[in-house]
């Protein structure tokens, strides 16, 4: 994976300085955006004007792992500064007028939930001004700043309800809409799962027609928007069928998993989340094709040319293929199974969040939750992939990624805490057996792989690299492998040689 | 202002990526610690080894401002990794271990409480180990992370409380430490003046003995630190003296500002906090002064000198000489003034806000507080004059400026809201008078400064220029100026050469 770095930052020094790069001595080009000590007029005269604030976090990423080629030209206007002071100078005004001006309230109840939302304003001033970029820069990146201070925000409020007790957290909910903190209706589930139904005469198919309702676009728009997180086909399919196969085995927990098998297998997996899919696929084909050439739009001649680079600033700035590679070696794989799981079980919080927070399912809550969830998982995924695959080996986990995993963690504690009762409702002792079956296959299969099948290979190898000493020197050094990647070269990553010279 | 940048990073990328930096291509030799293309199985290699954690924060601001040269092996061992992953695993089972297997109290009060501090708990948590680092790394990033939180937390809870009513303001302390919450008594202030009493035959000295307790090495040592944290003479002795007016003329409010004129004077001022200046620049001296060579612990072969290293730990990094140039143009000045300002504001709400919190003078919050300010200081200093001095006109005030400013105004206004009429009792004539007086000074010589004389100067250097055109160009092409920088050359900065044709 190595990058096009140098033609990149010569593209990037190019623009951002004009003329004098080319007579700057090469190894004090562009670092991090500082102009070359060389030419101090023509310095001055690009700080006043082009670079007022040079985008260090954008230059920096742009270096740190895309495979796309980028062309920015450097345009740094209003837009795209971070105004800090400027957004001090309003926080003040607005602080002065709302605590000297106006009168408070002598109720402590109201002032006490005023103070709590004051302080998680200033927070988010603070936050959406300074807080540490994340890899996305498009639309803004102000406004990846901001989903990374509702993340805090919501784990932190999450832990302040895992600390309660059940009545007194459930009661809590009252405080953020009255109507909350009231037991949920028992709800009947299942019962005729005829798709042709003779008893009933006027619409044999009625049951398909009760089926087709509002969470069928959900489901499709769901499986779209996690295509293009994840940015995996096999992931993605993998997840979608492990979900049908949780709903059924937790159908006797919470009675809305239990669902007629052609609404499992044909309209969720197949129709929904498989026509979500291959959309996501789809776009993510064109978003990997698309040209990344980010030109200031006062620089964009025409008008349609304009309104197309305005339509585009909610594209993203460039873009990485995630090749996960799961097979390639260990770390990789419990990486990958890791991912899995915290998927599923996100997935799962959706459902037993609701039921013991006492949540009605169409409550704005729980919609917030999921555009929430939209919006970071993103940048949670990006970062994980970047963690698992940066081959400067960083070794730090994503801010959003580590705030997701914390939260996914704290809701699933929520769970347990509140309701153990349901979760801990005995499976039943054929689902037991299928899971049972299920974990002994990924075991051996982690076993064989990673363990027996290498140790082999590598004894065969070192015997057959001792035999044929000259010839493998001369294909290793010319590195001219002709065969075209091929689905199973991309699981295995860089153990492709080694099967290839098994083969 | 021109940086070493290329030898500096030459420095590095001999240190980190061995031999092969010096085959690489010079335009893609060190870019934010990346390797370069051109040699995989040696990048592999010092992957694996060296560079396990490439800090791309520390590599970005070693290149970002100091004028010292800084040495540095590159390691990069445990020390100074972030542990991402280990710390999410330990919170995870810390409350796993709290909510899950401890019993929950029934107590609604305690398990509030307890829910605020477990929040700020994982707050902590997930700054220490992601925030965003500041300008400074020693004794390690993680230590200045956690200040920065802490600011976070500091601000929020003075939100909180400037939107609660003056009593429950007061008593919310009570949660806090249950003896708060109470009016603090009448104190007795002012006297006996006379610095030789006749009238006490015992000890005529008595007065002045009287004066000598723990406030005067507190004196010394705060002015040593902020001598530290200003790291110029004249600001410091500015501020100091301001301070003993600004004691004179709120003396009214507050009475433990009135003091004997010899307390303000001879203790205070030339005693104190002079000898506190005096000690804080000798060791910015040595400071700027001091070699700045960083070697990994391991590779120093001595015991003595491992010793030592682990000492030097707790000295900065590498050192910036602070040239506020108050003179040198508008916005200097402007700022300079406003540093003042806020500093002076700052100290003031020491005293203020104890007065309206009903805080003790001797109580420990009074002394966490300046505890605080004295970490969080030195951070937000530097992130000013970065913000000012910046050759490449970042326009990004710093994080911990922008949270000490609001702090700082914060505090003011909850000042300002629960003791309006302490605030409003009239000053007296004669106070008002000299304070109008010194205002009027500063405002004609920045009007003279900045405005009128260069206007003078502008048109004389134009007369100047058409009459001795050769000559001139001359001078200037060769850029020989033969004059040492002068004291009044570090106030003024780039208009030197104005005034030196003047003369």
């Amino acid at each position: 994976m190595t990058k096009p770095e140098s033609r990149k930052s010569g593209v990037a020094a190019m623009s951002s300085t004009g003329k004098c790069a080319t007579s700057a001595p090469a190894n004090a080009q562009v670092n991090n955006g500082a102009l070359e000590p060389g030419c101090p007029d023509q310095s001055t005269y690009i700080k006043a004007n082009v670079m007022k604030q040079t985008s260090r976090e954008s230059m920096n990423w742009r270096n740190s792992g895309e495979d796309c080629e980028v062309y920015d030209d450097g345009t740094n206007t209003f837009f795209w500064r971070a105004h800090t002071v400027t957004v001090l100078f309003i926080l003040t005004c607005a602080l002065v007028y709302v605590t000297l001006l106006e009168e408070t309230p002598q109720d402590t109840a109201y002032n006490t939930k005023r103070g709590i939302v004051a302080s998680i304003l200033v927070f988010l001033c603070f936050g959406v001004t300074q807080a540490k970029d994340g890899p996305f820069t498009r639309p803004h990146p102000a406004y990846w700043r901001f989903w990374l201070c509702v993340t805090v925000v919501y784990e932190l409020f999450l832990i302040f309800i895992l600390f309660q007790t059940v009545h007194d957290g459930r009661q809590f909910m009252k405080y953020i809409d009255p109507k909350l903190g009231v037991p949920l209706p028992e709800r009947d589930y299942g019962g005729n799962c005829l798709m042709y139904d003779p008893g009933n005469t006027t619409d044999p198919f009625h049951n398909i027609w009760d089926k087709i309702d509002g969470f069928v676009p959900a489901h499709f728009l769901g499986w779209y928007i996690k295509t293009l997180v994840i940015r995996d086909w096999w992931m993605c399919m993998i997840i979608s069928v492990m979900f049908e196969f949780l709903e059924y085995s937790l159908e006797h927990q919470l009675p809305n998993f239990s669902e007629c098998w052609w609404d499992h297998w044909i309209m969720d997996v197949l129709v929904c989340n498989g026509l979500g899919i291959y959309c996501g696929m789809k776009t993510l084909g064109w978003l990997s094709m698309k040209p990344y050439q980010w030109q200031g739009l006062w620089n964009i001649p025409t008008y349609k040319g304009k309104i197309k680079r305005i339509a585009f600033q909610f594209t993203p700035y460039s873009w990485v293929k995630f090749e996960w590679k799961p097979a390639s070696n260990l770390r990789r794989w419990l990486a990958v199974l890791g991912i899995i799981f915290m998927f599923l079980l996100a997935e799962l919080n959706t459902f037993y969040l609701k039921f013991v927070l006492w949540m009605p399912p169409e409550h704005y809550l729980v919609l917030l939750r999921l555009v929430f969830f939209v919006n970071v998982g993103g940048v949670a995924m990006r970062e994980i992939y970047d963690f698992m695959d940066d081959p400067k080996f960083h070794k730090k986990l994503g801010q959003q990624a580590w705030l997701v995993a914390a939260i996914t963690v704290t809701e699933f504690l929520i769970v347990v805490k509140y309701d153990p009762n349901t979760i801990m409702l005995p499976i039943p002792f054929f689902i037991t057996q299928c899971w049972f079956l299920g974990i002994l296959l990924i075991f051996t299969w982690t076993l064989w792989r990673f363990f027996i099948r290498d140790i082999t290979l590598r004894y065969k190898e070192t015997r057959r690299r001792k035999q044929e000493v000259p010839s493998d020197r001369d294909r290793s050094l010319g590195n001219g492998n002709p065969s075209t990647p091929s689905g199973r070269s991309k699981l295995n990553g860089s153990s492709e040689t080694v099967r290839q010279r098994k083969s």
